[in-house]
C-alpha cells in the first residue's frame, strides 16, 4: 500500500497534465509497475512461466514491457510508455524518469548480465536505446532517439547516434 | 457524420494499400480520431477524468495516444499509429500526415504551453520526436527518427538528431 | 504444425531469457506469425478485408503489424515486437532477426512495390526504419534507430541517420 501511495504522489508531481488523483489509476506506468511487482515476486520464487505470463499481460495492457527479472529502484516514472522494453538483467537506480519507446536492452552478443545498469536521477528521452551490459552514471540526461552503447559518466547529457556527450555538469 | 465521411475519403486517398471502403473501419487512425473527438468534448466541459479515461482506452485499442486537450485541424492522417503521442498543449494544422512512433511532446522543462504547434500540410516520418513549445512551419517534411527541438521555417525538409535542414522549397 | 515446431525451436535458440518451452506461447512474435500465416492465406485468395481484419487484430494483441500481403522467409524472429510495421510489398529473406520498433515501410512517394526487400541472415536493431523500394543485402547488420533510404550491399554494418556503412565483412 505504501508503494501505491508513493506512486500516486510521484505521478502527480511529475506530470503537469494531471488534474485529479483518480487520473493516476489510468496511468500505464502505475499499472505496469504493479504488474512488475507481482511478476518479480514469482520470478524470485523461480515460477518463471507465471512471471512471464504476467509481464506479457502487462505489456498488452500498458505497452510497457518489463522483464520479471529486472531490478528497479524507487520512484521510477515512465511517461506514456508504449514501446518501453526493460530487459531481464537491467538494473535501474532511484528517481529515474523515462519516456515511451525507451529500451534497456541487449546487443545480442552477450550472455549473462547483458542489459544496462542505470544510476540515480537519470532522465531518458523518448525512443532512446541503451544497449548492452553498460553503466549509465548518476544524474545523466539522455536525449530522445539517442543510441547508447558505451558507459556514460555521472552528470552529463548525451545525445545522438551513437551517443555523444554534449554537456557536462 | 460529415467527419466520418471525410475520414473515409481521406484514408482511401492516402493509403495505397487500401482495397475497400470497409477496410477504413479497421484503421487505428479512424478509431483514434473518433475517440479523440469524444474525449475532447468532455475535456472542454472540464470533465477531465472521463476525458482521460476515454483517451487511455483509445490508446490501448489503437496504440495512438492523443491527449484530450490537444487541438487538431482538418484531415489529420496517422498511418499505422503504434507509439504516437500527442501532448495536451500540442496544436496541429490542416492536412497533416504522421506515421507511427511520432511524438509531439514536452521537454520536461516547460510549464503551460509545452508541446509543439505544427503548421498545415506537414509530413512527419515514423519515429520522429518533436519536443517543446516550438513552431513547425507549413509544408515542412520531417524525416524518420529525427529529433526536433527548435522552430522550423516553412517549406523545408529536416532530418537527423538534432534536426537539420537538408532541403529548402 | 511443422511451422509451429520450427518457431518453438527458433525462439528457444534466439532468446537467452527463455527458461521453458511453455514460455514460447507467450511470445508476441509466435502469435504474430501465426496470425500472419492466416491473413496471408486470405490475402492470396483476394479476401482483402478479412485478411486486414486479422492483421489488425494481431497488431492489437501483439504490437506487431504485418500487412497480409508481405512476403516472409523462414525463421523470422521478432524480439519484443511493439511498434514493428512490415508493409504490403516488403519481402524478407531467411533467418532474419528484428527487434521492436523496426519499420519496413514506404516513403509515401512510390506506388506498386514501395517497401524494402531484405536479404538472408539480416539483423535489424530496435527502432530502425528501412524505407522505400530498396534492397538490403545478405548478412547485413542495421543499428538501432538507423534510417535506411538506399540499397545496402551484402556483409556490412550500417548505423545512423541516414545510415552509413561503419564495418565491412
Amino acid at each position: 500500500m505504501k508503494f501505491i501511495k508513493e506512486q500516486i504522489d510521484l505521478i502527480k508531481e511529475k506530470d503537469p497534465a494531471i488534474t485529479n488523483t483518480f487520473e493516476v489509476f489510468l496511468y500505464p506506468c502505475f499499472k505496469a509497475l504493479i504488474y512488475y511487482k507481482i511478476s518479480h515476486y514469482f520470478y524470485k520464487k523461480k515460477h518463471f512461466v507465471i512471471a512471464r505470463y504476467i509481464s506479457e499481460k502487462a505489456k498488452r495492457k500498458t505497452g510497457i514491457e518489463i522483464h520479471p527479472g529486472a531490478t528497479i529502484g524507487k520512484h521510477l516514472f515512465i511517461d506514456h510508455g508504449t514501446g518501453v522494453v526493460i530487459g531481464e538483467t537491467a538494473v535501474i537506480g532511484d528517481n529515474v524518469t523515462m519516456f515511451h519507446g525507451v529500451t534497456l536492452g541487449g546487443t545480442g552478443k552477450e550472455k549473462g548480465k547483458r542489459h544496462p545498469t542505470v544510476g540515480n536521477n537519470v532522465f531518458i528521452g523518448s525512443g532512446a536505446k541503451i544497449l548492452g551490459n553498460i553503466i549509465i552514471g548518476d544524474n545523466v540526461k539522455i536525449g530522445a532517439n539517442a543510441v547508447i552503447l558505451r558507459d556514460v559518466p555521472d552528470n552529463v547529457t548525451v545525445v545522438g547516434i551513437p551517443g555523444k556527450i554534449v554537456k557536462v555538469g
